[in-house]
């Protein structure tokens, strides 16, 4: 085949996939220590930290995206991304569900929301990816969104080795990720439909190829830097250091 | 004094120094590691690769704020960073003299231009800085340069020790740093005079500092990832390997 040649619709999802086989963050060294168990409570706390920039973000980059659809019927679709992280009503939706995660975990609500505790190289990532998704085609930022092809099977794996092995979690301080396997699978077979009836050329699906490739990075930066520094134990300067940013008597009321 | 009291302008650069005094990268350890002479070839061969997007991404930045600049006279001033870096004609300049460095060490000059090879956290970081100076105020987008108080000493001190402990470089492959100094000079003595002139308030004041400390950031997070990545050993996925993107009889003829 040409390199010039499109794939068909079945070869795009493949080389889709193959890219999820190759650069999911499922392969990176901190998940599968965060699933089997060895991980410290601090690091769990590291984890859940960092993360709450990225979950925080997600109905930004999805109001982005959005923000760039001409079809209504496109725009229903993508609405249901933030309602599930924002919710109907105070109290609901993914990112308070992150927020109890946290809390359950020790931390004082309002400095994880503040995010003056993560790693500048979440930050940076986080950040990578919402310009991404403003400043490169509408199809490259639907793109994006295909790690969610992949995030059924780590979330499973994260759930069930994270209850079997930490004593500070539960079901319902995990309860994040009950909801999300289902929204994942909905949210994805619409974007892998939606790329390959929209990517055509050879060119649109390496761009398409690419973004995905774009997007199994934000999330490999992200391990890597806690690795660094909560495993390996080299704390930039001005990130969360354990003790920090926990819960007072009064903060906890 | 009160948190909302203005600082003094000697204040607020002797506050801007401390920023550097313990943030800045020369208190990482590859920077330690590489000027002591304890780096392999392969590791100052990825520090130069990944380098050479920061510096080519400098004069970027330093149009976008020059685009934001109102005075004919800052302007003045600010063009002739964008001058250092891309020269007045073809092979010269501080990234041709970046480059001058990269194939030395037996890159590829296309595969370093292409930034293929560069681990995803610098491309985070490098962009993050550029899009720190569209997004934020002109005044934090001067103060974010004033990392350059602080290099003339780290330079100084990695040609001497790159000079005493790598057969493999000499003063004509370092000579990007020995136009450095003196441009930084110039250069962080304009930047540090604006913000103390329009520093006023104690609100403004602040946001000059975490410019500061934003930038220290990025300059961190690069060696952090080179750290992981090729003396910790996790090389990332899709990120230059030893061996690769190296001249061939063809590319260096």
């Amino acid at each position: 085949m040409s390199a010039r040649e499109p794939m068909s619709p079945q070869e795009l999802e493949a080389a889709l996939r193959h890219v999820g086989a190759t650069r999911y963050h499922n392969l990176h060294p901190f998940h599968k220590r965060l699933h089997s168990g060895q991980c410290t409570f601090e690091q769990v706390q590291a984890w859940a930290l960092n993360r709450y920039y990225y979950q925080a973000m997600i109905p930004v980059k999805d109001a982005t995206v959005l923000s760039r659809m001409n079809s209504s019927a496109d725009r229903r679709e993508w609405r249901k991304r933030i309602e599930d992280h924002d919710g109907t009503r105070e109290g609901e939706g993914g990112i308070e569900r992150w927020l109890k995660l946290t809390e359950s975990l020790g931390f004082d609500r309002d400095y994880v929301i503040s995010t003056r505790g993560i790693l500048a190289a979440t930050r940076f990532a986080v950040e990578a990816y919402v310009n991404f998704c403003a400043q490169k085609s509408l199809l490259e930022a639907v793109a994006s969104s295909l790690t969610e092809l992949f995030s059924p099977g780590i979330i499973n794996e994260r759930v069930s080795g994270m209850l079997a092995h930490y004593d500070f979690v539960s079901r319902e301080t995990l309860a994040y990720f009950t909801a999300r396997p289902a929204q994942a699978q909905r949210d994805s077979d619409f974007a892998l439909a939606y790329v390959k009836q929209h990517a055509k050329s050879r060119v649109e699906q390496d761009a398409v190829i690419g973004a995905l490739e774009f997007k199994t990075d934000v999330l490999w930066v992200q391990l890597d830097a806690l690795w660094g520094a909560y495993v390996a134990g080299a704390i930039p300067p001005g990130a969360w250091r354990p003790g920090e940013g926990l819960q007072t008597r009064e903060s906890a009321a």
